[in-house]
């Protein structure tokens, strides 16, 4: 594998490099901002690349924020965006149940652990969940409660999907009746499994560990809709559709945003060295995973 | 390897099975009770193996409760049984961080992610901690506590192990916190990391479940303390002194219980079919962990 061409401050490879592609899909978190600190020279680079005519798609594995949410936050960082270019993990997983699964009524309703991003994507397919961010469920686990979901007469049976994503409610009584549904034979899906959210210049738990309870309880994986499962790339080819040798993905993850333009057979990778990997991961002659190219930051890019 | 021997109905051979052993390690979720439900026949069970001399260990992987604890629940289901007999996860994780691991002071106190149990018998060892049942950790996480996390002013220094058990009230807060640590080099360890916790006649989330977000997130397993690790059966033998091949441990688990008995070298090993595992699971030709032999439910041993 050739090693990752070192772009920053190399304007005649910059050049070169954007001119190979006509869309550019970029990770949010620990590439365009980290938390709610914007990296420098952001905007204006999005600006350049849309200047230059490139197609720009926003895909992100946060699921705690839909669409809408993410339009609010570019809004507020200033960084041009429309909200029909982002494609978060929330919104992938809400395509796949309405459009691809499809399970047949009644027992086609989602038992929701996560945050109102979740939501608003399957109220936006018209997917009927329970869970989510439902104060019934932000309680403490009663006595009662093992026995109702033990027999059942708590649970809704119309259930047939369980779906997590990054959750910063989580608690044992959603864990548990989750459980039940997976044992009774729910269709386990997750918006993403990333095992770490960069904030604050620090690591926390992501969605995979939000997660990680159930998975361990029930002994099997979710199927996952964000990146890098190509179940994300064929809807983001689905509803954009570009060519696919003339994209490149941007991200800060070697085994997520990397990976994912790897598997999907993208034209190029970039990496930023803004987020969780840092360059020596990948510099290694036995790294799995390396970018096309890299930049200190998205910024770098800026001519 | 051999297949197990059943056992329940046949006198002439539960007679010579139980003639083989001095010592019984007794499980106690799926084998003495379930939930609050007492098996058939248990107490009368216990007292018959006490009138032949037999020593009993009550060895659990559930950390939620103290040898007090325990002790309690034993009188309130009718079973006799002293605090002595008993040998808990926590209590073991205690003794393993008091007496094996001592961290020089003052970087030597543990942030628990986990019930009273815990913290009673960590008191019992004299070890410091923070975190367990402190209601200042069971609220939603804020904005800043990103920040404080991060920056560590949220974070107690002289913290150096992180201790998981079974957590009825796991939160974000709570493993965002414990995350900290732990990427700040804390000591993983776990009581005990059980999949599942067998309560009402069903499954729910247990220890390895409340602890496997944080074990995503970190990328590496704890140090576990509870069974089938043998960090426990050195302290069971440590605290009773038996000779290993005189004893035999009993327990409804094939992958915790009736491979900690195998690992340990005991004498034996039975199983009973009234917690988790199925017959159809050591039965099978190539069953990876094959009990000696088994009963339907304990008291089927009741002479």
């Amino acid at each position: 594998m050739p090693q990752p061409k070192y772009l920053t401050g190399d304007t005649a490879a910059i050049e070169e490099f954007l001119s190979r592609f006509d869309v550019f899909l970029f990770d949010c978190d620990g590439v365009l901002w980290s938390g709610d600190h914007l990296f420098p020279n952001v905007p204006e680079t999005i600006e350049m690349l849309r200047k230059k005519g490139k197609q720009l798609v926003f895909v992100t594995n946060n699921s705690t924020k839909s669409r809408a949410d993410y339009k609010k936050k570019f809004d507020k960082l200033g960084i041009p965006a429309e909200v029909e270019e982002v494609f978060g993990s929330s919104y992938s997983a809400a395509v796949y149940i309405a459009r691809i699964l499809k399970l047949p009524a009644p027992k086609n309703k989602v038992f929701v652990l996560g945050e109102s991003g979740v939501e608003q994507e399957l109220d936006a397919e018209g997917v009927l969940y329970i869970g989510g961010t439902d104060a019934a469920f932000r309680r403490d686990i009663e006595p009662e409660d093992f026995t109702n979901l033990a027999n059942g007469s708590a649970l809704d049976p119309d259930v047939g999907v369980v779906l997590t994503g990054l959750d910063f409610h989580l608690n044992y009584l959603k864990m548990a009746t989750a459980f039940q549904y997976l044992q009774r034979g729910a269709v386990y899906l997750a918006t993403n499994i990333d095992s770490t959210l960069p904030n604050a210049h620090s690591l926390f738990p992501g969605a995979g560990a939000s997660g990680a309870g159930l998975t361990k309880a029930i002994g099997k994986e979710p199927l996952s809709l964000g990146k890098p499962s190509q179940a994300m790339m064929d809807a983001v080819e689905g509803k954009f559709q570009f060519d696919r040798s003339r994209a490149c993905m941007i991200g800060d993850r070697l085994n997520t945003d990397i990976q994912f333009g790897i598997d999907g057979k993208l034209g190029g990778t970039l990496a930023v060295l803004t987020g969780v990997s840092k360059k020596e991961e990948f510099l290694a002659e036995d790294a799995p995973t390396k970018p096309m190219a890299y930049v200190n930051s998205l910024g770098d890019l800026l001519m």
